[in-house]
């Protein structure tokens, strides 16, 4: 490689998971190799797939690259390898997280606007960072923003086990708020229920149980729900409600709907209310206050009071094999795609 | 009749629906006659059945007259007879409402105290006053509490011939705000489109022609929907709502619940919230918000700009009538019974 050439592409040709029209991941993602980056700005390191991102691709979500030729990839941690000459506040080695819709974070380099990304410490480490944009802001956000929650009021959520179920435990923990946790029925009930109160949970139990063991904890009934469920796993949430409280919903892992009862509404003064980050709260904060929420959740790591997700990590070839993993239930591991060794499998091609 | 009796108990027997146990009015309500009223308060001229009242009775609703023995109706307008020494503010002859929960307006007279009362101007006529304390003001906070509804905005509700229907059409017209109604198909289509166009009705259809219906209007999306009907009625609302748009359940005529869709709680932030006037409101309002309320009604009454509802008047010795006509759909009036003839009735006994 020339000098000249160096001066406008010093990356390895760009790999990427791409994919031009919307389908179901494994029919219609391929992984391509795009020309290298011009001025590389960051270079991925690992990228979670989020249900959000599966959606993308299915054409089930609200923000999409443009097509075709899409990358998809919501959220991930990346290494600056270079920065332009106007550019400060960022140095190469810099690792960064998208602070932009639909950045596209499913390849190895990109160029990329300094002012779309966001500086997290190195000491946080990698998992944390990667999986840091989405999840814990949520459980954070959805904490703060429905119910002003005084110290010892009572949270109740089920997807406990889900990433923003143990971020709400952890960080509710933080403030000094209780949780009360539903997860479904399964093989490894103990440890699960183990786990959870190592993070801090002070009740985890089962629909079929919430209610009595509810009692038997004489906690008291709380005032705010958190939904990723739907179906009968909200109305278990809902059904323990003290009065005037609100139940949020931020997924459907059931694909069933909320069942909102006329006398919960009227006699209850019962909320139904949905949250997306990157819906209302992200306009209402702006880029400043969205900036604050993430360095409050590095605040978190740093302090001890947030532990990093497990994470299940497949190289960005093994695409395939990722979306398997998706699909096995309970895994406990957010599956993330790893860029490193196809980073170097282009400068190698290279 | 001695003078001296005369100071204890001046009025004839009262006459009143009285049940001890819940269950179906036509099962548990019977006439019955009770000791004259003692330095008697007002005694009853009009009160409406409403859907609260046989909630009331068949032990489905938050607030009940004391069992055995209880009187019911929570609405109605009475005549003040006559007041003690140290009541200012009330003398006889005076229309006045009830303030208190569960007065049991459901007989001809009664003994209260002056305070549990609100006076009325006569001028705005006996169907008017007999219905003013609950559905007006139910339609009136709906449309202030909830989202600030700005001139040209719209409103959707099914249900719209209900009593709080019609206060909604017209308490928002004199606001300069714009409703969409959803009426079910019925026989006399035309003439139920024509009443509500003619009490200020912006858009009358149904639920398969409400999407092809507004947008022929040009109407914007609402921001606001009540809901007091539920299932598919409520769903139908809910799919013209703006993004961030709210939908108030105040009832639920169908039976059916609620379904607040997952997509449309996190993408389109739609808001499920309930509304009861005897709940939250009364209590954030106190006894002098609420009668300001109703001075507010009285207003909209004088100003010519609501219409007192049709009612269809049952003596109350034909109670078992009334009820029957409360079955018949689509009536149209409010059903109201009359205690003239049964005071008549009791004073010429006496």
């Amino acid at each position: 490689m020339s000098d000249d050439a160096a001066a406008t592409a010093v990356s390895a040709p760009v790999r990427a998971l791409v994919f031009d029209a919307p389908g179901e991941p494994l029919d219609v993602l391929s992984l391509r190799e795009l020309p290298p980056a011009a001025q590389p700005g960051p270079g991925e390191v690992l990228s979670p797939i989020n249900p959000s991102d599966v959606n993308t691709v299915q054409g089930k979500y609200p923000l999409s690259p443009r097509l075709p030729g899409g990358v998809p990839g919501h959220e991930g941690v990346a290494e600056v390898v270079t920065v332009g000459e106007q550019v400060t506040g960022l140095s190469p080695g810099d690792w960064v997280i998208p602070m932009a819709p639909a950045t596209g974070t499913w390849r190895t380099h990109g160029t990329f606007p300094a002012a779309n990304w966001h500086r997290v410490p190195q000491e946080i480490g990698l998992a944390a960072a990667a999986t840091i944009l989405i999840n814990p802001p949520t459980a954070l956000a959805m904490l703060e923003i429905f119910v002003d929650l005084a110290h010892g009021d009572t949270v109740a959520q089920n997807g406990a086990t889900s990433a923003v179920g143990e971020a709400v435990i952890q960080i509710a923990k933080a403030r000094g708020i209780r949780t009360i946790n539903l997860i479904r029925e399964r093989a490894d009930m103990e440890a699960t229920v183990s786990r959870l109160k190592s993070l801090g949970a002070d009740l985890v139990t089962t629909e079929a149980r919430l209610v009595d063991d509810l009692k038997a904890s004489g906690l008291p009934a709380p005032r705010l729900g958190l939904n990723c469920v739907g179906g009968s796993a909200a109305q278990a949430v809902t059904r323990i409600l003290q009065d005037g409280g609100t139940l949020v919903t931020y997924g459907g892992m059931s694909m069933q709907p909320v069942t909102a009862s006329t006398a919960a509404m009227i006699f209850k003064d019962i909320s139904f209310r949905g949250f997306w980050l990157s819906g209302r709260w992200a306009k209402e904060q702006g880029r400043e206050g969205r900036a604050a929420a993430l360095d409050r959740i590095v605040g978190f790591y740093r302090a001890g009071q947030l532990e990093a997700p497990q994470v299940h990590p497949f190289p960005l070839g093994a695409w395939r094999d990722a979306f398997a993993a998706l699909a096995a239930p309970h895994r406990g591991r957010k599956i993330v795609l790893d860029m490193r060794d196809e980073a170097q499998a282009g400068a190698t091609a290279q």
